[in-house]
């Protein structure tokens, strides 16, 4: 599948590197080519310059937002939270319509140090504000319970543990629920919360996962549901 | 110990007589002992008036707020988030003075329907709100992310899944998880997740409990943390 990531930093490049690994045709979208590739920080968590990424990933092709929505089937939001809505401007509402459009983003607010507050929370989610701003785009929230590494390999935590997925769209889901099942995510630990206000849930569950980041110095953690046996699924 | 439940309703009421059958001495606080008697009605949840329940628990007293206060020397408000503040002053500053509150309320608000929103929620929380309010107390809030009837006996969800654990006073923790390992809770299980700001993430987490609870038609569930084997707790 022709997909576009939105996002030239770790995430993005995680989820780009695996994608492209298994056979998808995979671009990664940023708003100034040039810029990116001029880069030579590397960040506080380690992350390289775009570019000495790019140069062991040739498998993957670097573009303009708006070239790479024009390319992509499918979109990843792989962007900073607080720059969703504009990044995604950016690629252009007429080359999202219809799309599946992956959310992986979370509205953190790093200003007050970690664990983040949120952005947006409790009475709307940065999903729903992605999906009110592209109404004809059929966005899918996913993946954003966890660390990029474990997005993509969800054998690097123990146990049967759990993701989440909300979005308007059946068909949508059953997409994103494809590459899911790529990325090595069991089909019955993938639980499906409903409408894009699921995203809700699952953005707010953050301040508990970066809180248990902290205390136990790794984001390589996630949550497995238990449910007593008596319950039966709706 | 002498034990104060602060609410009448089935969360109190599961709290209260667990912790009797346990040998404590217990008593449940209310604003109008006859008003509370008096009730007739059950409801939604199919909760019998108290006055049903008290017959077949005489090993519980009914007191008001503030002689229940007095007598305690360990508080828990299992009273509706709501309305906490109001009954914890009923209760009365002096007779919380250094004493461990267990703060097991959640801040919901179901004028939306279901899932609940929260009333306070990412830069605050209930628990924060409570030991602001009764700076003299000791507020451990715990026990919150489950179903009341599987805060006193985890066994009835599967697995080794996870309690949390916040506030300022070790000492006043460390009470409490003597009651959590009362009711059934492994030491393991309990993550310390610091201070009382960690309340913010438990209560943030119920938006996700709660729609899972919608989707699964069951109360009676629980996430257990699932951790990378190269991590190191701080």
């Amino acid at each position: 599948m022709k997909i576009a990531v939105i996002g030239t930093g770790m995430v993005g490049r995680v989820l780009a590197g695996r994608l492209a690994g298994l056979g998808h045709d995979v671009v990664i979208g940023t708003r100034d080519v040039q810029e990116t590739l001029a880069r030579t920080e590397t960040d506080a968590l380690g992350t390289v310059p775009y570019a000495q990424w790019q140069a062991e990933h040739d498998d993957v092709q670097l573009m303009v937002f708006e070239e790479a929505g024009r390319f992509a089937e499918l979109v990843v939001n792989a962007s900073n939270g607080s720059n969703s809505i504009a990044a995604l401007r950016a690629v252009g509402a007429e080359n999202l319509r219809r799309k599946v459009l992956v959310d992986v983003a979370l509205p953190l607010d790093m200003s007050q140090g970690m664990p983040p507050t949120l952005s947006v929370a409790n009475t709307d989610s940065l999903g729903e504000q992605i999906q009110r701003e592209f109404p004809e785009a059929r966005v899918v929230k996913t993946l954003n319970t966890v660390f990029c590494q474990v997005m993509v390999d969800p054998d690097r935590v123990p146990g049967d543990h759990t993701l989440f997925i909300a979005g308007n769209d059946e068909d949508a889901k059953n997409t994103a629920g494809q590459i899911l099942t790529e990325f090595g995510w069991p089909a019955d630990r993938v639980i499906d919360l409903g409408d894009i206000t699921g995203a809700r849930g699952t953005e707010m569950y953050m301040r508990l996962y970066f809180q248990l980041a902290g205390l136990f110095n790794t984001f390589e953690l996630n949550i497995q549901l238990q449910i007593a046996e008596n319950a039966a699924q709706h």
